[in-house]
């Protein structure tokens, strides 16, 4: 838990992680990526199987080859780093779960550092293709890789930016029984 | 992003989030469990579809009738609240993953103000049970049920506890293509 004075801090970090997908060309200290690693490794999975190995990708010439493949996977291109999270494939439905809560840990541990990131997603069809020109075996699952970077605040005021709105808490909460909203 | 006297605190909270499935009988302040709920609503998900609904258990008979469900379940019986996550059920993989986002953010906004949580997962024949007990519609996706509740440390101490270790970073770590591990 956090300590006292740091608990809204916290909870503070914990609301404001938006997709970040314009990166100056700073590079990221290698504390950072050790704090991030670390969360990453801490991260809790079903039955504890830890079906999860990191990939780091820094090299231009491959996050463009995998930036051009199918998918929501543009913004590779232009990542200081690249985290490919190389799935086991041994149970679809938990592993696609735990893959989200492990993106989710990797995003929070540096934004913490102030660096931004996006969730990469392959389509279906181009997986096989990024594990070729990664060297992955084939019987991994690689679906998603997570761009990080310190934010490059211009470019991203310059860009249309995608609506990043929520929907209320009074649509989406419900007490007890489905269909029964809170009074408060 | 973190202030800088608090990145480590905020990469503590990140790191250590661990299970807790033995609560205290003492109730979760209204303000605490606002600010869950607000870090859930803030979630991000797959084209911000924000695919949830979020439905908070307390009755003690419902709890203990969902806890008899098949599944690992057996901890919401004695959990001071309970979120059900209500899916949309409209895209079966990015739902998935959004689902293992948004139960890690949950987790990791109530261990900042100290109520720890445990995953919840009903196993498939359960889930149009659980349904039909909140009487949640046919179309939508119940999986997941967060136990919430200040940590009994006494009897988790008394309890025999399963391993947490996690894999060491040299065994997950490859640097630019797989199989080709890290010199730091």
């Amino acid at each position: 838990m956090a300590e006292a004075g740091n608990v809204q801090e916290c909870i503070a970090l914990l609301q404001g992680l938006r997709a970040v997908r314009q990166f100056r060309p700073q590079p990221i200290p290698q504390q950072v990526i050790a704090d991030i690693l670390t969360v990453a490794r801490w991260s809790g999975s079903a039955k504890n199987t830890q079906p999860w190995e990191f990939l780091l990708v820094r090299d231009r010439e491959t996050l463009k080859a995998l930036a051009a493949l199918d998918g929501f996977v543009k913004h590779l291109a232009d990542a200081q780093l690249v985290v490919v999270l190389v799935m086991a494939g041994e149970n679809e439905e938990s592993e696609t779960y735990d893959e989200g809560r492990l993106s989710e840990r990797i995003g929070l541990a540096a934004w913490a550092h102030g660096v931004g990131s996006s969730i990469g997603w392959f389509a279906p069809n181009a997986r096989t293709t990024a594990k070729q020109l990664l060297g992955i075996p084939d019987d991994r699952l690689v679906r998603t890789a997570i761009s990080l970077g310190y934010p490059d605040e211009a470019a991203q005021r310059a860009r249309p930016k995608p609506a990043q709105a929520r929907k209320p808490l009074g649509e989406l909460v419900h007490e007890e029984r489905y269909g029964r909203r809170s009074d408060s």
